[in-house]
């Protein structure tokens, strides 16, 4: 992976400063030792699954099904996945129904991820699922170590495994919350956790030397006030659930009171997919308020060869410039030319992440750099990263009316 | 529908000066008049086509997709349409190749839309589909009068219905551009119609009276270098390609350079998915800067029974106030309980629209209704709402390098 800045920014002190704090932070905060952990008792679960399951669904909600859900639909339309995997994650009734519909649920198994172990959406759909098929064998908890969550697995004698407490939901991607359903639908676990553990150890071995992961979060925090809104803008449709991902990572990490102040500070994520979205957000991009960065994903190489064919159409012949052209090329020369008209702006901050390929390695180094800048950013804007407090009045209220209902 | 706003404003001139300027508006712009439109012409095309053909495929992009794809999102779930739709709106080759091996080429019909008959994506997956499958009457190309892809389409004898020109794609979806499609999958085109004819009578009748929309968009256009960021948060997945063609309409109509100043200015939309975006966005919402504006969107009637069944969990007794729930009940009460925590704010400004059902009716109010806001504010800002002046520089550079490759 790659990630060209066409900005800068140079403040050695505060780099440093950042870069020390995310060293100590890795004492407290869970996600950094994802990378390099025993993947074997996930491995060893995933076998004890019966090969006559077809289906995986995801019982759970933000942190508990984003991350899953961007690394399976990324290497779903280029890899032979061996089942398919579902994510409940809305109380809609129309949705779970139509969901419903598209599964056998005899045939599936089914992951109940809450860490808390009390979350509304989650049980409201347990329940219902557990009412159709009251069968402890096709359950598997997620949960905090001695929630309620892991006594009520207990009791009932279903499985129950864990995610480490000082991991969050939005940081889960690489935890058995997300390993876990991954692993069950043939997805190579080890692969993704070396390609978070690339860019770990590049990083930390860097320090302040390096030129893009530092620069880029100082460049957020320095310029927060004007560039508050920052677009991801990947050109490739495999990428719309990881934008998804992006989306509650950033906003939720970083929407927040400062610590250290009253104010209320925030950086809005927004995803774009490339080229759908020339046709709708970037005339905003181009013409709006100069509020936004954008940060371009291309894919390198899409092994794949579908090329336009040779055909002339009369009275279009002015698109013959398309034929014989690779789709592959045609994207990421889109993907250049929208950059190029941005750049020629001169006051929107751009820069871009090329992948080499569609796989899980790289996949892995790009969850893992997202959640690195988000580290970095959040310590640099003063905020708590970690927590979502924001959240809490909104469950008080539902719980008052609940229990009113 | 209905819409309750929990802000004020009150300025009769300005009101009036832009519910005048609307009324003038509709002397030059098309898409006032497609409410009233005789869509005997539709209907009868759409007989046409074989009962053979299982399978519409919409090639276009942008305003030429966004509009059906919204609609029949929305309603299918709930209705039996009789054929089904895909949108081919990309040039990633991995998209292109998983689309068609969903779908049996030789069984259906393709809709060929691009309102300058030159849209590089459109040509490009027509060329390849052509390849396929070169037959005339396969294809029905929608486009502006005499278009050059209009002669193309005549010169190999295929069907070709125009976008009157003076509609704009992103209004475009109550024209033949949203309604053809559509109607071939058996959708109440007219019943769409009436939906939006009842809002914009409404709003013509009732002019400064109008105590909702004129509000709301001189809400947005006095405040907008405050609450520039205007949330979409739509309690129900039958709505997610709504706020897809909402971002869209208020982007690109409304991120623009000022009429009369050389300012940069932009509205920028944001389309999320409740309760699923409780746990990602509503952090950033509740805590980060106050620049965020935010509709609820509500079904009243979800016309669903679907209910949480009468299970205590041992352990999780505390949520069995979630016990004998219809769902269709506790997402409604999800997305007070959301507003309720917003309301105690008092710096961010919230509204709710409430649809009565899902269907085509209610579906064509709301569609209506926000290009009617998208005008006022357009107008209301001093912006020309109707253009996209800053997606050319991107196509100029694409079109030498595809010269120069």
């Amino acid at each position: 992976m790659n990630n060209q800045l066409f900005f800068t920014t140079d403040d050695q002190t505060i780099k440093q400063r950042a870069f020390e704090a995310i060293e100590q932070e890795q004492e407290s905060i869970g996600y950094y030792a994802l990378p390099d952990q025993d993947t074997t008792p996930i491995k060893t679960y995933a076998k004890t699954i019966d090969a006559s399951v077809d289906t995986i669904v995801v019982i759970g909600i933000g942190g508990s099904s984003l991350g899953a859900k961007a690394v399976y639909n990324f290497l779903k339309p280029v890899k032979k996945l061996s089942r398919k995997l579902y994510f409940c994650e809305t109380t809609d009734p129309i949705e779970i129904s139509d969901l419903l519909t598209n599964i056998s649920i005899e045939k599936a198994h089914f992951l109940v991820i809450s860490k808390s172990g009390t979350t509304v959406e989650t049980f409201a759909i347990y329940k219902y699922i557990y009412s159709l098929r009251p069968d402890a064998c096709a359950y598997t908890f997620i949960t905090d170590p001695n929630s309620p969550l892991e006594q009520y697995a207990k009791e009932i004698n279903a499985s129950v495994l864990h995610l480490p407490h000082t991991v969050g939901g939005r940081f889960s991607v690489l935890s058995t919350v997300g390993l876990l359903p991954l692993a069950l639908c043939g997805v190579d676990i080890d692969a993704l956790l070396k390609g978070a553990k690339a860019i770990k150890a590049e990083f930390f071995a860097q320090g302040v030397c390096n030129d893009t992961l530092l620069n880029k979060a100082l460049f957020y925090a320095k310029h927060h006030t004007q560039y508050h809104i920052n677009c991801l803008f990947a050109y490739s449709e495999t990428l719309k659930y990881f934008c998804e991902w992006y989306v509650q990572l950033w906003g939720e990490s970083l929407g927040k009171r400062q610590r250290h102040s009253a104010s209320h500070l925030g950086l809005t994520p927004i995803g774009l997919i490339g080229p759908k979205d020339q046709h709708s957000f970037l005339q905003l991009i181009m013409e709006g308020t100069r509020d936004k960065s954008v940060t371009f994903i291309k894919i390198e190489d899409f092994e794949d060869t579908l090329t336009i064919p040779d055909i002339t159409l009369p009275h279009l012949e002015s698109l013959d410039t398309l034929n014989n052209l690779p789709f592959s090329k045609l994207i990421n020369m889109q993907c250049d030319s929208v950059m190029e008209a941005l750049k020629t702006q001169g006051d929107i901050p751009i820069d871009c992440i090329t992948i080499p390929r569609v796989d899980e390695e790289h996949i892995g180094t790009l969850l893992f750099y997202y959640e690195l800048l988000t580290s970095l950013v959040g310590e640099l804007i003063d905020v708590n990263t970690y927590d979502q407090p924001g959240v809490e009045a909104g469950k008080i209220i539902l719980k008052k009316k609940l229990q009113r209902s």
